[in-house]
């Protein structure tokens, strides 16, 4: 197989129709002609013929990355020529990049190690290399999809290598920056209301007041927790499987290929990915996943409770809270003329049920490893990755849609201060727990308001004055206490 | 607007390029000139940019049957004149049979009440039939898609009723054939092999005989068990919240409309639909959902139990238990030569469990209504039509792909009950379970047969003999005692 | 073992200090010699220390049901001489009536096939029946736990047995009462203010008007749907797995052992139980809890949409929505005077979660069978009864101390009616749904009455009185449309 | 109420039978005279008797040192006089130490701020100061429960204090050590058996080689990440909500009083705790204790992996893979004699899936919140509580009974090594893949060795001797490649 092979500059496509036989080690399968992909992808689109979702594109392309860095540690060990080499690695790069898209069609449900999809890529760059290098489609030479473009590897240990590449990469390129500009957008607002006094309400029932900023500051300090716990999962995503092939021993690949290949992954991806320090564990198990996954699932939780909160303080107009206006963006109601409803933060509080549910299988999928693999691959990342991106463009969508032009009733807020009884609280250290309750009860009794019930009890309005203030209740600075 | 309108044999498609103002109480907009759908449409598309994931086609489908019900009952009202009546008709019909499944681009995270979708399917219904009549398109002339289209409905109403019709459907002619072909291919093998003794496995330890017919027969029960426990959701699937229109109360619908609308469907169908009895509650709760997807779930349940028997009894060939040969349909490993995995197996599991999780996120949306609405319906919609969907392909090709073709393996069944010392059991009534006891740990310790065991504990030649015995054992038929 | 052996009259107790040597297949065991229980309850006791859950003394007073009718039909077969059987029925029956309840220290964190609780019932019963018969305690003579107490039995079909026994009739007698109470309140609440008319609430916003009475009668007949679905599971819980003894073949159990104790059990309980048709199904899975569970959870979905429901509607008192007072039964607030909260519904919603949660666990572990046993019987278990009955007490509680004493704010309910613009869709049908949507739009926008924002835009004061009435608008009947 | 009051030395217990008048502001109930509670933990244990399940004990006890870090920071800002501050907290340490125990009946299903334990807390000791101050139980004088025990603190803010104390102080002192322990007694493992080849599988089937050790120490680095990321919760944990009082504002504490509280329970228990950096956070949201249940349920993932590998390792004795003996503890069936089953295995698992359960209610729950509180406090701290105990537990008796006790079966070991196919993995790169998997079909469908199988395909015996060799393919190190 010495070379008179030449990398040549043919574009992406193959110009026949019809099919062509391809092969693998259980036989020969035609493929359509016009398609790079070979024998076991064709068998996985017909045995695994399930459902609508196929593997995440996201995850193809990353699987890019993956074999032009294996490639690349295969070139300088010397196991791979220059030129086989080169055409694996321009073929790993159109990958990488999505212009070899549509060759990537396969179903989410299919064998639970992801091998399907290995050699989905495997296939499609050895075919796509031939072709570089002017050899014949299908004919395995003189690029094998086996012998060369998994050189060193085993879908055991590159599928969950791709896994933990895409859904870092996802993470920090397409989820963080969305939630870091809805905490700015949520830190302005605190800011632009910090002096807007308003009722706390606890158990759903009026409370004592805090200020609209305050209440706020709050929501902004949930998602930055959330965003914390979230990018706690990095160092775990960041240890890479490859290395192990078959069980974790690292068979067939030569020592220090681990190290190797993470180093040129960090290098392609500028993300600090390191060899896994056991690649027992990093076949076995996909802990990582299910860390990862729960961090998005926090983030749920949070945002739900945000949404929940604005969509309740923008309850109305006339009979609900009303303090909030929330933009109005479409028509609310087919049959109800002028209605206008809280849809993003609808759409948000789906997305966080569908993340929680998401994260159930996740978990209960993490816990189904067996010996020395978890054949709950697919499952596992097509969730997570669903997850990442609803909350991404959910998290846009409510901030721009929504957030953004959020305004304030001022009017009713106030209307709420004035009357509130629960100011009473800041007599109570002053008069006793037991007669500040009192004069509380007399006051939704009697309906008076507070001050009424307070004179009418004794208080002097001197004493009153003095202590109940909404200002001065609600404390200093914007984070409490 | 009394009528020259004439009903004409316009084939789908508009003949246009560019854009066409569209308004609605909101205002103008430019929607593609080229599509049939309208303003709120085009709204949703901008505002609810998320994920890849839209409205479920069946589901846009099913309205296609709902609305043309209501037009048919609102002719029958004369509510709307015939020639109009007919538009909305041939509109609704061809929403139905998919001929205009391009006109639905909707994301499922939108409004939660589904009124984008409701409006989507007016617009395209109402614009195309305006075509049918000559008119302007977008000019809601002389066929409103709120007025005539959703005549007598509102999204309240219409959304959780045809949540219910496309479910209905689905499990019917989608799911429910599958699971009965998969019992059907289960008890062929349970007959066929209704006289293979083989030895039984609990706490994964050996335990006494059964044949592997009765082993067989017993997941075709459990799928049964879970089949009819899904099928009792369908009662409640039966009833529809159609003519309660925005808040249960039937408000801007005639007497009557929801009663007959139930029946129009049905007939549509040729399922038992009926009027919800009570609207308040249709609208409030999703609850037949909630229901159904726990029927979904148990039925998940057992795919798991089986899916994990076959595999782990297919495990080997010479390392694990190996009682099954599963077919082998495709290369198991990109690394390991010759390797053949449980692939149909493991992706069913993997559907397990992301019907397991579709079903929290269901649960925990159909507990999140507030008064008068749950707005998690296209959550709760697209989560169940995904797990119908792929239970009903998994089932398929599980059985198609992997049932059908399993094989025994007669030569290891055998082994496994001739050296098995729980055979020991029988003896126990006999000579108690102290003694019976102490056999079988001497037959283990000393690494000697059970008849070993047993005559050096001093039980007769004779008394072995005629009580251990493989076959007298697994008692009569194939259900068990 | 002929009988000198006469049942005497022995009270329950025994008087003994210190230990007593107890025995098993792994040999001699001190057990506190005031306890009935032996050697292998005193080893579960050491081996399974986890926690501080015990296993539920329901099921184990079930147990004494179970045992029972197993005497019974060994009984009627003669397996079991007269004398011997009036013991070990007694000892069952005392077992039953909970009189033997301090003798069940086992914790659920055990083997998953609950051998060792049917083995600490056997053991109690037989040491019980020994005294009753004068023998000596631990003795195993003349009354063996294994021989006689489980003849005809195996942990593996009594266990499951007993847990379906248990929980239907928790079901039956702890739950169902108070799921109808609580309908029954309800609905005479419904009643009640069937006369009522209020703003109705879709997305939180302001929508049409229905009666109170209506809103409530929305729950009631969730409520009813609900019990419906849990009631749906009854007949699986209704199937027993008695007969199929060690993997379901009925090994050592005699022809027709499972349909006698089916029918004795029966008798004993007075509810429809009969021998499950498929005992390998019986003992695999658990797949009628794993059901019960999910109708216990559509339960729990139910009341946590009325306990939001009604925490809501009672919110304030002056900042919240406050259409209901709800009783005020504690103080809310350790330094909020006068506070009072909607505890009980706060108690209900977490219990709505505690049963989600639960019914995770439930239907995770039913997945988890392998081969002829389902060993997560114990988690299973537990967490179904535990759900029934927080679920039984959450609702006697929240109907006694909240929902009876419920009252309405009718000043409110009705400043709302008048207030709301929503009102408009009524003029939909008459006016066209555009122009009444722009009359709501400018009755928000100039802070204006509908009615004024009606004349305003056109609409003649006759017109609108005609139409608008909000009596009229909320249609006929507590049930809807 | 200047002091003439002396710190007396009075053991715990009230002389008194029958009950005795208490009250609070909604007036006077009878309490039992013994107890030292007062009317809100009465009236708590009437409206909510519900299930069987307390409030935790830790938290109680945990309370206590909370309570006396209040007193402490209220006595140093001369806010209580020595004389109170004393005896408050000598009454606190009480109930810090489990001294006072049985004054805490209250239910965990109650109001979900937490308010009726605080409430109980402050009553309780309240009641003991007085009696060590000479005065009368019941009179509130001269401690008051709210004025004087509560000073400075909300239920709001004092009960999510408590409830990360409790929970940080049972993970570092009851949950770690457990793991670490089963970590270092599986490491042990890995080194004794680090060179003891054994067939690796994947999917089940028959894969490559790897030591014993090597797949011991997978389990190991699975639990260290598991233990880590558990661990990350903690600075989470370690941040605490009092200071914020009611809504987070601190109204009624004085400046620096979140700071300085922290600071005394940072000295009490030896943790790093401070005060929360935002007290509207703290509030309104529980995302410290999700993201901890999250990091539970990580530990509970890989403990069923765990436990799952052991027992099928362990599986025969006969008719299993039986690589593992398992310690035998207890008779393993009522009807099989000398059956022995994995039950730790099992108790772990079911364990996992109980774990796995409560993180669904617990991050349901903590999705829930409103405005400034999250009111499902209760179901959040008493799942996550359990899954603490059930896993400290479970860990260590797992560890005890069945990790330390196993044994290889070294004989069925090398058995499996000598007749695996998958060597010829080996060969693949030397001879190609598409040869190797030709000859290991060949193998499978001959029943032949495969040196006799690639010796009849053409592999010459020095070139199979020289690849195919088990202990040349397990590579370097216990870690894998």
């Amino acid at each position: 197989m010495t070379a008179p092979y030449i990398l040549r500059d043919i574009p992406i496509g193959i110009d026949a129709t019809g099919t062509r036989d391809e092969s693998d080690s259980m036989g020969m399968i035609d493929v359509p002609a016009n398609h790079y992909w070979g024998a076991q992808t064709q068998r996985s689109l017909i045995h695994f013929s399930i459902g609508h979702e196929r593997m995440p594109m996201e995850l193809c392309r990353a699987y890019g990355i993956v074999k032009k860095a294996a490639a690349q540690v295969n070139l300088a060990d010397k196991r791979l020529p220059d030129w086989k080499a080169a055409a694996i690695i321009q073929a790993a790069d159109e990958v990488a990049t999505g212009h070899l898209d549509s060759e990537f069609p396969l179903f989410v449900w299919q064998t639970g190690s992801g091998t399907q999809t290995n050699m989905n890529v495997n296939e499609v760059i050895a075919n796509r290399a031939i072709q570089l290098l002017g050899g014949q489609i299908g004919s395995k030479t003189p690029v094998h999809p086996n012998d060369d473009v998994n050189m060193g590897q085993s879908s055991n240990d590159s599928f969950p290598t791709v896994m933990h590449v895409v859904t870092l990469l996802e993470i920090e390129n397409s989820l963080v920056p969305q939630i870091t500009d809805l905490i700015s957008c949520i830190r302005n607002k605190a800011n632009e209301w910090s002096n807007i006094v308003k009722m706390g309400r606890t158990h759903l029932q009026d409370a004592v007041p805090l200020t609209v900023g305050q209440e706020w500051s709050g929501w902004a300090q949930q998602l930055e927790n959330a965003l914390n716990t979230l990018l706690s999962a990095r160092s775990g995503l960041a240890e890479l499987a490859a290395g192990g092939t078959a069980v974790g021993t690292g068979l067939n690949a030569p020592k220090g290929f681990g190290k190797a290949i993470a180093e040129h992954i960090a290098a392609l991806t500028g993300k600090p990915f390191v060899t896994a320090p056991n690649k027992f564990a990093a076949l076995g198990g996909l802990d990582a996943m299910v860390q990862t996954s729960a961090g998005l699932r926090g983030l749920a939780v949070v945002l739900m409770k945000i949404a929940n909160d604005m969509r309740w303080l923008g309850s109305g107009p006339r009979c609900g809270l009303s303090e909030l206006f929330l933009p109005e963006n479409e028509p609310g109601s087919s049959i109800m003329p002028g209605k206008v409803n809280p849809t993003q933060c609808e759409a948000l509080v789906m997305i966080a049920t569908q993340v929680m549910g998401n994260d159930t299988t996740v978990a209960f999928a993490g816990a189904q490893g067996n010996f020395e693999l978890n054949v709950m691959r697919p499952v596992i990342v097509a969730n997570v990755l669903q997850s990442i991106r609803i909350l991404a463009d959910g998290c846009r969508n409510f901030r721009k849609f929504s957030v953004e032009g959020t305004k304030l009733n001022e009017a009713k807020i106030k209307h709420y201060v004035d009357v509130s009884v629960m100011l009473v609280t800041t007599l109570s250290p002053v008069i006793g727990y037991d007669k500040a309750s009192a004069i509380a009860h007399r006051a939704m009794e009697q309906n008076e308001t507070l001050r009424d019930a307070a004179l009418a009890s004794g208080v002097s309005a001197a004493l009153f004055d003095q202590h109940v203030d909404p200002r001065q209740m609600v404390g200093d600075g914007l984070a409490g206490a």
